[in-house]
């Protein structure tokens, strides 16, 4: 276990994988990579993960059953909880409930960086339906922020 | 469950108690506050607390079966764990593996934030005896880093 990881200047970690996921038709996310931070280890029953989302980029629009801890590590942006959005920036604190929609969106001219707490046993997100977006699109302010 | 806690300018949430702890003769840390971010859910298996060391100050000097996965969130200092003292920084992400001894020291004039996030699930913290200090004692960087 590596017990100490420097953060560099542009917010990546020594020694730790960058994935930037490949957009492609039909991805539901834009502009989005990914750092692991924490350890691979069966001592540990949570992920430590870190996000970063471009000027413009969103992530998934998802839902599951496992809950969300999400701390912003940089710039600004909105993120979609429910049916409320919010402004958010640096180290303010958002948990996203059971089963429910959440987006983050870097809204402004600043990347959006949020590291993200969850399970390490966890379901897997459940993208939006027809019948969902037609739910969602039923509040007009959060039928004006999603992006899918 | 609250699913939006903004951070203050001066480092406190709404909404989040800030726990000062009372220093006693024979506790072992010197000008922490500790503030509890997550959510009291049995969906979520973690807590993600965040400590602040007042410049000059330090947390305990203790070790535990459980894994502690430390990130910065402001100032800087050092820290201990294991055999090895590392200077700190915002960010910055330590992970400390079971019963390693560990210590965060405000060494600078800055104090030092870090957030913590550990297992719900966990064993209480282990101090050192007269035998663990000793043991510790013997390597000289070490040595001088703790405060007991």
């Amino acid at each position: 276990m590596k017990t100490f990881v420097r953060r560099r200047e542009d917010f990546t970690w020594d020694g730790v994988p960058l994935l930037a996921y490949k957009e492609e038709p039909g991805t539901h996310f834009r502009q989005v990579t990914r750092q692991v931070l924490s350890p691979d280890s069966a001592d540990f029953p949570a992920e430590l993960r870190y996000f970063e989302v471009a000027p413009g980029g969103h992530s998934t629009l998802e839902r599951h059953q496992h809950v969300h801890m999400a701390l912003i590590g940089r710039g600004a942006g909105h993120c979609l909880v429910g049916d409320e959005v919010f402004a958010v920036g640096a180290l303010d604190a958002v948990m996203i409930p059971p089963l429910t929609w959440h987006q983050f969106r870097a809204t402004g001219s600043e990347p959006l960086g949020f590291f993200c707490v969850v399970s390490r046993d966890r379901d897997r997100p459940r993208l939006p339906t027809e019948d969902d977006l037609k739910a969602l699109g039923a509040n007009p302010a959060v039928k004006d922020f999603i992006r899918v």
